[in-house]
């Protein structure tokens, strides 16, 4: 791991190169081999032990910096490689993402329930089996029956979309496709398939292209009224006729990406003892809240479309579809105060 | 109308007595009447034509005036004759509230409803005849079924509550209690009844009181939760099995109410042409949103109770119900941030 650092005190950092993106890979693909051992240890069968959830998380994570870099940093590498690598890559972290995310919506879903009926939240759900009590008869039952119904009708819904997404998980885990995949980034590990001249190459107008796709995409956002609070803007079309999720979220979501994508590119050029961006870092969490809170909005107005649910019942998923819009339109309100400290201590 | 008047730029002002507080009443009195004869001459059977609007409007302001005096300054007044005149001042200004409380609540959720649908807002409903078409039919028929629906029982609800109200008013108006009001209104107009020492004594110590009692009240509030943006603290109880309505509500009302005090106080000791304070007019406002949001929110969890509703009808009213307690939530920040700013500038 003969990584190059780049000294951020140092207002003329010397030149980092390929042999930095090399570093990087290398270390990442290090780690995936290491999460997916420890997830077959801890039992890719498992049904979501805490260990076996780390694992994947490892996993996803590695992945995701993998096909990062490759992607920011394309003019350095073998272009067939890196072109046939990526693709695969996002079919692995996406399938991979899916069991986590159903749990983690469920979970936000249960306490935005319990918080509407002012009863205590319920402890975090994501490593319970797959198979438990419904939430009326867990939560310590102050709901409401339409809420406890909601509550009801989301675990199974969520649930059985969680079931399937572990299966699905585990048959890419077992599959040709993910063994071609695991190869690869074992060749990767030890070595990185470099352009000839990367390693003479300067890799900061690469990274500082990453920054800027980013800012321009912010530049883009809403930013005015987001920093407006209470501005209603994110339930504008909570009633709308149009079924498909709220399209007004897709350039929030898009934001989220890039900044990731700068992340990486900042931890490949400045090395792994680089100290955190804090309010990078909060920029990104507030992005995250933003896709859950999406998502999870989702998730209640599409099971309120269940047939022949109770009056009650979907009145619980709409003050909770719209509970979830709320934090949807919070999250744009967290990213704009985030990002407008940025530009202050950033000149 | 020989008031006095204090001079806010004075800081050594002289002393204001009970002179001021009988012109006051006086003006206010007169301007009850001329209110009065305005309905009466616009049609007191009318439903609802603008100027009938407007001087039911003119009568419960000087009603809430005159009774608001009465309070703040009783010391000053014959306790027999303002005890007595108090309640039924009250009972009044209650009874013509409701008609207009109705038709303005109506119109908040239908707007609510059209905002939520991404469709244009309605024109405003106020002064459109009791029995006109479902507002589906109105308002140019963007919404899903389920909003429409929802806006549809809306207005069938509201629409009964405010013929009611309508119809209590005007019995109110024809009755002998009514006319029994109006004769002391009357007197009061040429001569009020002052007790022998109040043409001698300081108004100011009892205004000063009143704002005391403002100040206090506003103390006990959550204003920093309400200063937090998206603090959630509105919709806590949401979907509480608590079918009354949020008693989180009540003290903030109760700060309305003393807010009010405290300006018509301000009224008396300033006189009539006394520059109005705006920090002190937007902190009222916020308050008045905040009652109209918190009933609106009641008015749709009530609806959601109706029997044998559609789950998209309920689904709609529930989103509706939210919302507007997101519009409660929005009405504590604005009036804790007008609040902030008064006190920056009244040291």
């Amino acid at each position: 791991m003969a990584q190059q650092h780049l000294d951020p005190t140092e207002p003329m950092a010397k030149t980092v190169t390929g042999d930095a993106l090399a570093g990087y890979l290398r270390a990442q693909a290090t780690e995936f081999l290491r999460a997916l051992r420890q997830h077959r240890e801890t039992g890719a069968g498992g049904n979501g032990s805490e260990e076996s959830v780390d694992a994947a998380r490892a996993l996803r994570r590695s992945a995701r910096r993998i096909s990062g870099s490759l992607h920011t940093f394309r003019p350095l590498l073998d272009p067939d490689w890196s072109e046939g690598m990526r693709p695969e890559l996002a079919w692995l972290s996406g399938t991979l993402a899916l069991e986590h995310a159903c749990a983690a919506r469920l979970e936000r879903l249960l306490n935005a329930l319990h918080r509407l009926s002012g009863s205590p939240t319920l402890p975090a759900q994501s490593t319970r089996p797959a198979a438990s009590a419904p939430p009326a008869e867990r939560g310590g039952g102050n709901l409401t029956v339409g809420a406890a119904k909601a509550g009801a009708l989301l675990d199974r819904q969520l649930t059985l979309a969680r079931t399937r997404a572990h299966s699905a998980a585990l048959q890419a885990l077992g599959s040709s496709r993910f063994h071609a995949v695991a190869d690869r980034v074992a060749v990767l590990a030890s070595e990185v398939p470099l352009t000839p001249t990367a390693t003479t190459t300067d890799l900061r107008p690469l990274a500082t292209a990453a920054e800027e796709r980013l800012t321009d995409a912010v530049t883009a956002l809403p930013l005015i009224t987001a920093g407006h609070p209470y501005n209603a803007a994110a339930l504008i079309h909570g009633l709308s006729p149009d079924p498909s999720p709220h399209s007004q979220d897709t350039p929030w979501h898009q934001v989220r990406l890039l900044l990731r994508l700068h992340r990486y590119a900042r931890e490949v050029i400045e090395g792994a003892d680089a100290p955190v961006n804090v309010r990078l870092l909060a920029a990104g969490q507030a992005l995250n809240r933003h896709r859950d809170a999406s998502e999870a909005a989702t998730a209640a107005a599409s099971a309120a479309r269940t047939p022949r649910i109770a009056p009650a019942t979907a009145y619980a998923l709409g003050v909770l579809h719209a509970d979830q819009r709320h934090e949807v339109e919070a999250a744009r309100f967290a990213f704009q105060q985030s990002w407008q400290k940025q530009k202050v201590t950033t000149p």
